[in-house]
C-alpha cells in the first residue's frame, strides 16, 4: 500500500465529499462504509433525518468541487420561516435579505451523487465493511465483512463515520483523550405531509415551517416530489406532551389536533408512521484531540451537534474545505503537520457552532412565536441594511457567510447584549421603526472596542 | 447461576469492600479482576497513586462492615497541612479541631486486608480475568482469560472497575448514555523520601507536606516504614516547569533545587525514581445514568474525580455503604429498584465532589501559600468554634462528615461568598480575630434564606 492511499471511514455526506476533494488532489482513495450500498438495497437512513438544509458553507464547498449546477436541480431554496400559531394562522419572517436562502434537499439522493461523482474520480467504495478496530501503532485497520474479518495497512485514515464513530471508540481507548456525550431530553420522529390530491405542495414550498409550542415543535421541509418531510420534536417523557404519553391512536390525535391542527389536517398517513417510524435520539459530542497517529476525525465523527442551526452538514462539509486546503498547502507528505494545524484551526469553530445549535433550539420551538422576537428580527434586518459591514445578524453570519463561527459567535453575544436593552424598551412595538439606529451602531463598536 | 449471585467487576478497593458488605448480607459473590492476584506477584499499581488518605466517610464504611480497629493499625493520622515555602520554611494549618485528622494508608496492604476479608466470608475471586463484552439483554458476561474466552450468566453486575471501566464502555455502546471524560493539564510521578539513615522519618509524619509553587506542587504522606510517598503534580507541556521540559538529570536537579530544595535534600533517589517511575495522567469521568438492565456503575467506574480532595476512596465506599442500605431496604430480589434509587440519590453528590476536586486543585497548588489563606482558615475555624451548628467550614464538612456532598457544596458556595467580603478588608491581617463573628453567621443566615 502507497503512504499516499487515504482511507476514508464512512460513505456519508462527509465522507463522500472528502473522498471528491482527495481525487482531485490526485490521491488514492478507499471508502469503507457498514451499511450495504445504497444503490443495490432501498434507502433506509435508520431513523435519521432525511431532509439537509444547506447554506453558503455548503455551497462553497460544493462549489470548489464544482458540483453546485449538479446540486442545484436537487434543491428547494427556503427563504425564511414560516410560523404557524395553534389557530392555523401563519406568519413569514425571513432568514436574511430577500434573495437569501437556505436550501431543503434530500439526503438519499444528494448522498449518491457525490459517492458517484467521487466513483468517477476513481475513489474505490467498500461497502459492509463495519471498522472493529484501529491499530494506531501499526497502521492498521480491522474489518468485519460479510466474507469475514480484513486486516489491512492504512497509513492515512479520515474518521467521517458520524456521531457513532469507530475511529473516535478506538481512539477512545488510548490514553489523553478528551471526550463528551450527551443526550438532550428531546428525542424525535420523521413524519409526512404529501403532495394535495391535485399533486400540489399542500403549503408554501420556500420556507421552512415550523410549529413552535414551547417545550416541543414540528417543523416541515419541502421535497421535489412535492411533499414535506415533517420532523416532530418532543421530550422523551416527564412533560404534558412527551413521547411516553404517546401510546396509541387517541393520544395521538388529541396531541395533534390540539397543537398542529392545520399540521394534521394534512396528513392522511400520520398514525401509520407514527407508530412504524422509530423515535431518534439527538446527541452533541465534542472530543480533542482529533488526531491520534495517523489517523483524523471529521465531521459529525469529531463535533456532532443537535440540528437546529441547520449546520451539521454545512460545518462537516467546510471542515473538508478546509482540511483540502490545508494538504494543498503542505503538500501529501505531511499528514502529521497538516492534521495537527486542521485541529489547532478548527476546534474552537466547531465547538461554538456546537453550542449555538443547543440555544437555537429554544429559539425554534419558543421565541419564533413571540410577536416581539418578530420586531427584533426586523430591527436587526434593519441595521443589516443600514449598516450592512458592521451589523451582520448572527444567523446570517452563520448562515449565509464563512465567516469563523467563533468569531460569529462572539460578535453575535456582543449584539444580543445590544439588542436585549434595545428591546427592553415598553414601547419598541410600536417605536422600532423610529429608533436611533445609529447610536445602536456606536453602542456595539464601544461595546466591542472593550 | 442463581438470582441472587452478585458479580462484582473489580477487586480494587471499592470492590473488595463492596463484596464484604454482600457477603454480610448473605448474598454469593463472585469478584473479577483484569490484574493478577497481588498474592501471588509483586505490587504494581500501574502508576495508581499508592498513598491514600481515608477519612471520616471511608472510616464509616469500615465500622460498618467490623473493619475499623483492623485498618488502623496500618494507618498514620495527619491533623493538617504542612506547608513548605521556597526556603525551607514550614507552616502547619490544621485539617479541622485539633483531634480531627486523616490518615494516610498504603493502597496495596488495605486492598490485601479487604480481599482476605471477602475471601473469609466466602466470596470468591477470580483473577486474569479481563471482561471483554457484556450482553445487557442476556445477562451474560464474556471473560478474557488465560485459559481463552468465558462466557458466563451474570444476573447482577456491580461494576467497581475504576476509571477506566469495561462495564461503562459496554454501557456507552448502548444507546442514550451521557458520558464525559476530560484529562486536566496537569500529570503526576510518584517518588520516595525514605527514612532516616538512623530509621526514623524525615519529617514530621502526621501531616501532609506541600510544597505549593502556583501552577505546580509537590506532596509528602507518611507510611507505617517511615517513609513518605511524594507526589509530583506538573503540567505535562507548555510551561517554564512542566515534565516536557525535564529530559535529563541535569534539568531534573535545576528543578528541584529551585523549587524543592529541602525536599530534594531528603530524597536520595531522585534521579533513578523520576526516569523509572511513569508519569500518569489525572481523569475527570461523569456519566449518567450508571444503570443498564442489571448492571450498575460505582465508585470510580461512575465518577472518577481528580485526587485534589483527597475523596476518591472515601467516596467510593460511601457509594458501597448506600448501595448497602438501600439493598438492606429493598431485599435481594428487587435490584431494579435498588439500582433506580441509588442513582437517582447520588448523582448530585457525586457531581458536587467531582467538582469540589477539581478547584482544590488551585487551592492546594497556590492559595495555601497566601498568609491570608492561613487568616482566612483561622477565621473559619473560630466560627466553627463559636457556632458549630451554624458554620462548618467547607473542608470539614466534606473531610469530617457525612453530610451529602451536594449539601456541603451549596453551603460552602455560600460560606465563600460571606467570606470573600470579610476578607476583602485591607486591614484584615491586623483584625481578624476582632472581628464581630455574630454578625458573620448573621449574613450568612440572611444569604440562606434568600
Amino acid at each position: 500500500m502507497k503512504k499516499n492511499e487515504i482511507t476514508i471511514l464512512g460513505a456519508g455526506l462527509i465522507g463522500t465529499l472528502m473522498a471528491i476533494y482527495l481525487k482531485r488532489q490526485g490521491l488514492d482513495v478507499n471508502v469503507y462504509d457498514k451499511r450495504p450500498d445504497k444503490r443495490k438495497t432501498p434507502y433506509d437512513e435508520g431513523g435519521r433525518s432525511i431532509n439537509m438544509a444547506l447554506s453558503y458553507r455548503g455551497w462553497k464547498s460544493l462549489e470548489e468541487v464544482g458540483l453546485k449546477d449538479k446540486v442545484m436541480p436537487l434543491a428547494i431554496p427556503m427563504y425564511g420561516r414560516k410560523i404557524h400559531d395553534e389557530h392555523g394562522g401563519t406568519t413569514f419572517i425571513s432568514y436574511g435579505k430577500e434573495e437569501q436562502a437556505i436550501y431543503s434537499l434530500s439526503r438519499g439522493k444528494f448522498n449518491q451523487l457525490l459517492a458517484e461523482e467521487g466513483e468517477s474520480l476513481g475513489a474505490n467504495y467498500f461497502f459492509e465493511h463495519k471498522c472493529e478496530e484501529v491499530d494506531f501503532r501499526n497502521q492498521e485497520i480491522t474489518f468485519q465483512t460479510p466474507s469475514g474479518v480484513k486486516k489491512m495497512e492504512a497509513p492515512v485514515i479520515l474518521g467521517a463515520d458520524g456521531a457513532y464513530s469507530s475511529l473516535r471508540m478506538a481512539m477512545q481507548k488510548q490514553i489523553r483523550f478528551n471526550y463528551k456525550q450527551e443526550y438532550i431530553t428531546h428525542e424525535y420522529k420523521e413524519l409526512t405531509i404529501p403532495a394535495t390530491p391535485e399533486g400540489e405542495f399542500a403549503m408554501d414550498p420556500n420556507a421552512l415551517h415550523i410549529w413552535p409550542r414551547g417545550k416541543f415543535m414540528l417543523i416541515a421541509l419541502p421535497n421535489p416530489d412535492k411533499s414535506f418531510t415533517c420532523t416532530l420534536f418532543l421530550p422523551n417523557t416527564g412533560t404534558k406532551v412527551c413521547f411516553d404519553k404517546i401510546n396509541d391512536e387517541h393520544d395521538l390525535e388529541i396531541v395533534f389536533k390540539s397543537y398542529f391542527d392545520d399540521a394534521y389536517q394534512m396528513m392522511p398517513n400520520l398514525k401509520k408512521e407514527f407508530f412504524r417510524n422509530p423515535t431518534s435520539a439527538l446527541i452533541n459530542v465534542e472530543c480533542f484531540p482529533w488526531v491520534q497517529g495517523n489517523s483524523l476525525l471529521i465531521g459529525d465523527a469529531s463535533h456532532a451537534m443537535v440540528p437546529f442551526y441547520g449546520q451539521g452538514m454545512n460545518c462537516g462539509f467546510e471542515d473538508c474545505s478546509i482540511l483540502n486546503a490545508l494538504i494543498d498547502k503542505y503538500g501529501h507528505n505531511s499528514w502529521d503537520l497538516v492534521f495537527a494545524k486542521f485541529q489547532k484551526k478548527r476546534k474552537i469553530d466547531t465547538d461554538a457552532i456546537c453550542q449555538l445549535a443547543m440555544e437555537n433550539f429554544v429559539e425554534m420551538r419558543d421565541s419564533v412565536s413571540d410577536p416581539k422576537f418578530n420586531i427584533r428580527k426586523k430591527i436587526e434586518a434593519k441595521l443589516y441594511e443600514l449598516y450592512p459591514n458592521d451589523w451582520i445578524p448572527l444567523y446570517s453570519m452563520v448562515t449565509f457567510t464563512d465567516m469563523r463561527y467563533s468569531e460569529a459567535y462572539a460578535q453575535g453575544k456582543l449584539q444580543e447584549g445590544i439588542m436585549d436593552r434595545v428591546m427592553a424598551d415598553p414601547l419598541i412595538t410600536e417605536n422600532w421603526d423610529k429608533l436611533d439606529y445609529e447610536d445602536i451602531i456606536y453602542k456595539m463598536e464601544t461595546a466591542k472596542a472593550v
